[in-house]
């Protein structure tokens, strides 16, 4: 038995986490400022005696040091989670949700004396990588988008820390990570798909050509690799991809949810262009090699997590 | 001819930077804080009616964005240089002065339309690296130091930058950069053996054990690659290495500077361990393969390049 705090754990995965921590049979702390996290995720959480919600922001550095103490492990995965960046945003969010607040969390930590940290990165740092599927020994990293640079300094704040302080590090690089938690920001395409053909059942639009293609893994397995890479990873700073190694295309996850809803003949309109959003990556799929030569393989492929996700978010509703 | 913006301008590499680009006939502006910069790096450029200096700070933004206007280019030199983190310094300077003040460079190079941007990254951004001499594409980077985890910050930064607006970046790798420009602040080991042995002939402290090694440059021969760099590199992001791509250890450059002042039988004491200080790397050296297949290639090796700077900062003390 262990004090987890996790940041962010009021979120799709933080959330999911936080449970499977519990039944494993640790004291669990959520640090979650509920601006993407919700109420709902963890409601089944609350009546457990081993697990405390605290409602905060890691911006706020005070809180966070008291929060922590005790904790023998920190699992950050507080983060701005929308990749999407549209004229007119402003261009300083993921530098101060992810950055400044991953410093935070790391100063928190040796403040405290905490040395354990486990990190949710992103397939989003290897930017146009020139191999797919991408290793993680693939370099030099280029990001697209702002919240993969982000990510990717906070790989390297995170790295200094390990050296400069004796912290170890489980950094792990996520594909698209999906689920039955239904995300109402719809920053996803499966929720998007969904929300769009519920309001129109001829006709879906998909952001650019359709022929994006990226890895997508259930939260399932997402937290199981975390899991797995934590007591079998055992070097100073950990990076490993957490991927099914494969991926699918945009069009394929149009196919399946029109199949999973049971819709025929819906008429695909395409927005056109590359990209579905400005630092889009055409193509991207994580090599799943490093976690397999650990003894760890993904239980579904992409194709496979999509049909699940789409099918349990489409059953979710009708109950 | 060209109008080009310095930050750090009255730096060690960027003083001659601005020397170098004003005899090809640009326009330079100098845009410093004097933090590390020194006055009399640019005296002699004063004069020349192509040249402005401006005293003011990358992370006072409403400044800097004025300064900017109007030029083409930004050589981006403005950083904390100093490596070396001592118990109890804060852990937040590299962050500021160098994410922040870059992610303002960014931002008021967006804000005036300016899309070509030169950076001075570091050899440190590779850490421990495993393949020595180490080429760009090594990977993961696991920096050792605040100071190279923030500059991989800023690479990230930059490159999401080029591709969510625009811009064209070279951004260049420096091994350990030196020049008869004497060094006051002592954080480098030339400077540093030459004012211990100065105070006392008979007896040189080393710190650590003289077996670290790295890649040592001339900054005559690292401005020659940055502008060759700029003409002959052309991806959006250009990450690049400028190194004589061999190295040399601290106990030879002792024995350099020993000689070179004209010193016998000098005891060499060790502070021991690997490292010299908090967050250094024992060992690294560049690849320069990818400059090199690019055309260009450092006049002098890491020895040369050692042997004639000491010669440069003796010979100047004496005049």
């Amino acid at each position: 038995m262990a004090n987890m705090l996790i940041t962010g754990g009021a979120g799709c995965i933080g959330s999911e986490l936080a449970s499977k921590l519990l039944d494993i049979g640790n004291f669990v702390i959520v640090y979650d400022n509920m601006s993407s996290g919700k109420a709902e995720h963890i409601e089944g959480l609350l009546d457990n005696k081993n697990f405390e919600f605290i409602e905060g922001d890691i911006l706020n550095f005070d809180m966070l040091k008291n929060v922590m103490k005790g904790s023998d492990i920190v699992f950050h995965m507080a983060a701005n989670p929308d990749i999407k960046y549209k004229e007119g945003d402003t261009t300083d969010k993921d530098l101060k949700q992810n950055v400044m607040g991953t410093y935070n969390v790391l100063e928190a930590m040796r403040i405290n004396n905490i040395k354990k940290i486990v990190f949710s990165s992103t397939s989003a740092v290897y930017g146009n990588a020139e191999i797919i599927p991408t290793p993680e020994r693939y370099g030099p990293l280029k990001p697209t988008s702002l919240y993969g640079a982000s990510k990717l300094a906070c790989e390297a704040l995170i790295s200094s820390y390990c050296y400069m302080f004796g912290f170890q590090a489980w950094i792990y690089r996520f594909a698209n990570t999906i689920g039955s938690k239904n995300r109402k920001r719809g920053t996803m395409v499966i929720t998007d798909f969904i929300k769009k053909l519920r309001e129109n059942k001829n006709e879906l639009e998909i952001l650019g050509n359709g022929l994006q293609e990226k890895s997508y893994m259930l939260i399932d397995d997402c937290i199981d690799g975390m899991l797995f890479g934590i007591n079998n990873a055992k070097e100073k700073v950990n990076i490993l991809n957490l991927s099914p190694g494969d991926s699918i295309s945009v069009n394929e996850i149009a196919k399946i949810i029109i199949e999973e809803i049971g819709l025929f003949n819906v008429k695909i309109k395409y927005t056109g262009g590359e990209q579905g959003w400005l630092g889009d990556v055409p193509k991207s799929a994580l090599s799943s090699k490093k976690m397999e030569k650990l003894g760890w393989k993904a239980r579904y492929n992409s194709e496979q997590s999509v049909r699940a996700a789409a099918k349990s978010m489409l059953g979710g509703d009708n109950q």
